[in-house]
C-alpha cells in the first residue's frame, strides 16, 4: 500500500492511492460515513503504532467506500490537495546515519569505513514535502548539497531490539534527500546544525508499507540534478545493513512510532565532485529508488 | 514564578509553587472552577508560547484560588504529587552546546576553544525528573558522566533571531545534568547516542520565570557527586553567551516553544579527573544553580 500525507481544505489527512487514478482516498471521510462506530486514529504515527493491523483497516475502509454505490465521494485528485511528508512531523529529530557507502566515504576523503556507526539528527522543523520548493538558503551557505537516501519508518517502538527482530518494528519506507549545508556541518563539527536548515529534510513522496518491499537491502537508487545521473547505488552496499542499524541504534536511544531513519548515501554527492558542485536556484533535485518512487524538489 | 510539571491522579499538570508551603496550585482544578470560561491551556508548551502573558494569567488564576475561600482546595502537597520534568517533552530533541566553558575543553583534552559553537541533541525520550531514579546503564557504558548545565526555556519561536532581541525568546530557566556515555560518545564520533540514553536529561525541580532572574548570565553552579564539590563554575565564563547561543544556532534551526537549549558544562566532569571517576550505582548528582534550586538523582 502507498500512503500518503495531505492536507484537504486546511486539515491534514492521510490515506492510500487509489489505484490507477492520480487521487487519494480520504479515510477520515470514509470512516465518518462507513466506519460503523470503529475506532480510527486522527493521525498517522497513532496508525502505524499498530502496525500491520493498521493497514488491515485501512483495506476494510477503502472497500467500504469502493461498495458503496458513489466511490468517487470520497476521492480527491491530485490536483485538490496539498502533498504534506508522509509523516509531517516526526516525534524526535529525524535520526540519520553518516557515512553508511564505501564509495561515499572514500569521495569524502575518508581513508576507511567507520567501525561504529556514525549517528546524527535533523530538526523536524526540516521536514518538507515532494514537490515543494525549497530554499537555497543563500546567505547561510555556500555548499548546499544533496544525498538521496532510503528512509525507514518505524511503526512498533522499542529499545534494545535484538538484529533478528529489527523488522517487526519497521512499517514501511519513504525516500529522503538529506540536505546538508557542508561549510556548516565542517566549521561546526557536529552536524547537527548543517543539517537541519528549514525545509531541508524532505521526503516522499508515498510512505510504501513494508509488505510491498520484499527486499529493501536491494534496491537502486538514483539521484538527477536537472536530469543529469549524479547518484546511481544500491541499497546492497550498506555498510551497516538495515537491521544492524535498528539494532545499533536501539540500544542506545528508545524507538517510537513515526521515527524515521535516514540509511545513508551513495557516492555521487556535489562535495564528491571534481570539481564539487552545488545547488543553485532554480536547480531540480530528483531521488528515484525502485518500488518506491520519486522525490523531485526545487530550488527556489 | 516558579513552576513545576506534575502527575496527580495520573493526569499530567503544571502550576506554580505555593510560596513558602511544600505544595504546588493546581492550575487545571482553578481554571475549571474558577475560570470564568477564559481559555487556559491544557498543555505547557502551548502556555509558554504566550510568554509573560502566560505568566500573568496563572496570577489572576491563583489570587482567584487565594480568596476563594477554600484556598487548600486548589493545592497539592508535594507528597501527594509525581513529579515530572518541568517540560516533560520537548518539541524536538534537546539541543546542546559542547564545550562552552574553556576549562572544560582543557580538561577534555582539547587545545584550544572552538572558534564556532558545537551543537549537538539529546532524544526527548532521555528526559527525566528532579528526584527520578536514573538507570546506570550497565551493558551499555562503563564510564557514565555527568555534565551540570544551565537551561535555556525558549517561549516565543523563531528563526534567525537578533542577538539584540535574543532574550525576548527566553521564557524561563532550568537545571539540566546532560548524562553522558563517554565511551559511546567516543567510539561513534558524532554525539548523539552517547548523549541520548533513557534518562540521561533529568531537568528541574523548576522553571523559574524570566523576571525571577535578573543576570542568568551571572549565576555560581555547582554540582556535587555523593556531597563532594565536583564542579564549581559560574555562567559568566561561557564562551558563547546567552544571546549568542540564541542567535547563533536559529540562523541555523528554526526554534520553537518549548524547545530547551542546553548551555554547556564547566570543568569537573568524571572524565576529567585524575584518574577518571565515573557515576556508579548508589551515586547521588546534585546540581545546584543559583537563584534555580538544586536538581538531585540517585543512580540505581
Amino acid at each position: 500500500m502507498k500512503l500518503l500525507s495531505f492536507r484537504y481544505e486546511g486539515n491534514q489527512r492521510f490515506g492510500p492511492k487509489v489505484k490507477k487514478e492520480e487521487a487519494v482516498w480520504d479515510l477520515a471521510a470514509i470512516h465518518e460515513e462507513l466506519g460503523e462506530g470503529e475506532p480510527f486514529p486522527a493521525h498517522i504515527i497513532d496508525g502505524i503504532a499498530e502496525g500491520h493491523e493498521f493497514v488491515e483497516g485501512i483495506r476494510r475502509l477503502v472497500e467500504r467506500a469502493e461498495t458503496s454505490g458513489n466511490p468517487e465521494a470520497y476521492k480527491h485528485g491530485f490536483d485538490e490537495i496539498e502533498w504534506t511528508a508522509p509523516i509531517p512531523r516526526t516525534p524526535k529529530n529525524v535520526i540519520c546515519i553518516g557515512k553508511n557507502y564505501a564509495d561515499h566515504v572514500t569521495e569524502m576523503g575518508g581513508d576507511r569505513p567507520p567501525e561504529k556507526l556514525v549517528v546524527f539528527t535533523k530538526s523536524p522543523t526540516a521536514i518538507a514535502a515532494d514537490e515543494e520548493e525549497l530554499p537555497a538558503h543563500a546567505g547561510i551557505t555556500e555548499s548546499l548539497d544533496y544525498e538521496g537516501e532510503l528512509a525507514i519508518i518505524i511503526g512498533k517502538g522499542g529499545r534494545n531490539i535484538q538484529k533478528a527482530l529489527a523488522y517487526d518494528h519497521i512499517f514501511g519506507y519513504t525516500i529522503a534527500n538529506d540536505i546538508t549545508a557542508r561549510d556548516v556541518q565542517a566549521a561546526h563539527v557536529q552536524f547537527f546544525l548543517g543539517k537541519s536548515l528549514d525545509k531541508s529534510c524532505p521526503l516522499g513522496p508515498y510512505l510504501v508499507t513494508k509488505d510491498e518491499i520484499p527486499d529493501p537491502q536491494n534496491l537502486s537508487l538514483v539521484t538527477k540534478v536537472n536530469g543529469e545521473v549524479r547518484q546511481n547505488g544500491n541499497t546492497k552496499d550498506m555498510i551497516f545493513p538495515i537491521d544492524e542499524l535498528i539494532s545499533q541504534v536501539s540500544l542506545y536511544v528508545t524507538l517510537e512510532p513515526g521515527d524515521v531513519i535516514l540509511t545513508g548515501t551513495p557516492s555521487g554527492v556535489g562535495k564528491g565532485m571534481n570539481p564539487p558542485s552545488f545547488i543553485k536556484a532554480g536547480d531540480t533535485v530528483k531521488v528515484s529508488i525502485e518500488g518506491i518512487g520519486t522525490l523531485s524538489n526545487t530550488f527556489a
